[in-house]
């Protein structure tokens, strides 16, 4: 091809189509930036912009606030010693994979564990040692399956696993692991455990230290109210010295940052929606709450809830027997949930799924989840009779 | 610290207090954005945005054209057979060192590499043997220094180096080197090449094929007005494989990206001034041309120049003996030049350096070179008697 003005026409601005929707995509509902957050957005918009104020350590930045951030809010925030803000929640996993482990080393994960924990390991050549879930319906992780994992490691490797790592909740159904007792039967076997909080971080209560976590991820755009892709990363006094090593070449830079993360509007929206962030975690009960009652409003229209119930967070998975029968009925069937919800200005149930799908509830507020579920009961109502 | 109201009154929207000045800071002239970046900041700002479009694969998003941006302009405009959007310069560098090598191979760099170069072999594992450059006042870099590099390396560790790099230009004097006569004499000793091109990439035409790089880096926030933190990577068709393989677990998730990279604000801002990145690098010549007078009215006030004369980029060094002797003649004086210009609504040369400073002229434009020529000029006059 050739880069003319044809075929330049395709770039430049281009509408979000779903602007505006009510979007009930686990990956987006945690993500929406705060008017404050949408200010930065605009202010720090430019490139590189924090380092106007940089003298050579980007969470050393005094104005814009970045050093503050960084060591004083994140730390408490995230219950942990040393904090950094990083390039995202995958990012945040491989840097602390690659300096636990060297290729050939072993991980244990969990059974729900996201994709992207698997492929940070595989960059830094690990072996991968799953520990299974119980399974449907509730697809419970027992902690006790953390010893026999690391047991089988030793048995098969000849020594431990570097690193064990829980989903916190999972990005499937929404369990709430009970990271507590992982943490300690990781600990027996002096193995560090690692929560991925991707879905926590920024949503509910969570400290790595009440948990026994020695590293803790968390993702900006996923539940932080920030633009990604950004992410922060909690690391015990006794990691600390290891995941954030300076490098020889340049003694203020971090090797696993590789200098510098997030320097740009990404962190400066991950401020703006700090205090923000901050009052809805404390808003969680009341998030839980709405969840719960959504989850009832549809097993009332014979939905099942897949995971654990009650439910504890606002990321859920639902069976929808009443949708699949329809797309067996009709044609180009399995598209009639996402057109009709699109009609409705509905976004984030992915385009031919109706048996099974996953919802987020975060931020949403009774009367919209009202709205979804009212227009659920609407669409079954709808092709009743086809 | 608790977070209380009050301990978090600090963060939320910051303001940005360089914004409208005029930033000659190499790291800045690039990466402001155009308008229709701008405007593509504020409609896909929110967390995760590009994801409601997202099938799986993030490059492959038809709507809006990721995949033609990626697939088809990219290749074009960086000269390459595949191309990738990713978290910056730095992560695409440390992605190709990370593939090519394993820990304890070497590399081989031009002394005037950037140092996150260094950091990113360094996170590879990776030994470095640098290119000596001849030092001031030109600091030229001889081709052939790469086979006696190339050389020293397989004579001491038993192997050739696994990559060379060139930066092109450096950061620091903005030299551009002979890299087509560094690819051939590194072909022959059967090392591949990558031309690091954050100051290029956007700013310059450039192609990998026409110097005959096996890979090529770009930095969206630095030279392609994008917000950051953005890269992209350009490979050839024989490497592309090794680099961008995909994950035994997740079969369409490349390892090296950790399976996506830029999927928010950042990719949507590369792309909103790719049609206007495109234009501007057609106007190179005008831009040589303004960094040709810039300099020579900056010499014509006593100053010296570094680096490459004629020189063939915006990114400049020079020494000013002139400011420097007002600095020893006055109180506080390291700082005098700083706030001078601050109060003419310049920035960009860090505070407290008088006697050596590196610019950027990219994209001001005569009148504002102008302005700041003018600057300097009335600030050496304001303090010749004192």
């Amino acid at each position: 091809m050739t880069l003319d003005d044809s075929s330049l026409q395709k770039y430049g601005f281009i509408k979000r189509e779903t602007l505006g929707s009510i979007n009930i995509d686990p990956l987006q509902t945690g993500g929406l930036l705060t008017e404050a957050a949408r200010q930065a957005l605009v202010e720090w918009g430019d490139g590189y912009s924090v380092c106007d104020f940089c003298g050579g350590v980007l969470d050393q930045i005094k104005k814009p606030p970045i050093h503050d951030f960084v060591h004083k809010a994140l730390p408490e925030f995230l219950g942990c010693d040393e904090a950094r803000v990083t390039n995202g929640a995958r990012e945040s996993k491989f840097a602390v994979m690659h300096s636990m482990g060297k290729p050939g080393d072993w991980i244990v994960l969990d059974g729900l564990a996201h994709y992207s924990s698997y492929v940070a390991a595989e960059r830094a050549g690990l072996n991968v040692k799953v520990v299974p879930h119980a399974g449907s319906p509730e697809y419970y992780l027992d902690p006790e399956g953390y010893g026999t994992a690391i047991e089988e490691v030793t048995k098969e490797s000849g020594k431990p696993p570097v690193l064990a790592l829980v989903t916190y909740p999972d990005g499937s159904y929404g369990n709430i692991p009970d990271a507590g007792k992982i943490a300690s039967v990781c600990h027996e076997y002096e193995v560090p455990l690692l929560l991925n909080g991707a879905y926590c971080v920024g949503r509910m209560p969570v400290s790595a230290k009440e948990i026994g976590a020695d590293f803790i991820v968390g993702s900006g755009h996923k539940s932080m109210a920030a633009s990604g892709p950004v992410g922060v990363l909690g690391v015990s006094e006794e990691y600390a010295p290891i995941v954030f090593r300076k490098s020889v070449y340049s003694k203020v830079k971090e090797v696993e940052l590789l200098g510098c993360t997030a320097r740009g509007a990404t962190v400066m929206t991950m401020i703006a929606s700090f205090p923000e962030v901050v009052k809805r975690v404390r808003n969680w009960d009341q998030e839980v709450e709405n969840a719960r009652w959504f989850s009832a409003r549809l097993e009332d229209m014979g939905f099942i809830q897949r995971g654990q119930k009650p439910h504890s967070h606002d990321l859920m998975f639902f069976e929808a027997p009443g949708f699949y029968e329809i797309s067996q009925k009709i044609k180009k069937g399995r598209y009639f949930l996402y057109k009709e919800l699109k009609e409705r200005n509905i976004h984030g149930i992915k385009s031919g799924l109706t048996k099974y799908f996953k919802l987020s509830t975060f931020g949403l507020g009774k009367e919209k989840l009202g709205v979804v579920a009212d227009s659920f009961e609407e669409i079954l109502k709808k092709y009743e009779n086809v």
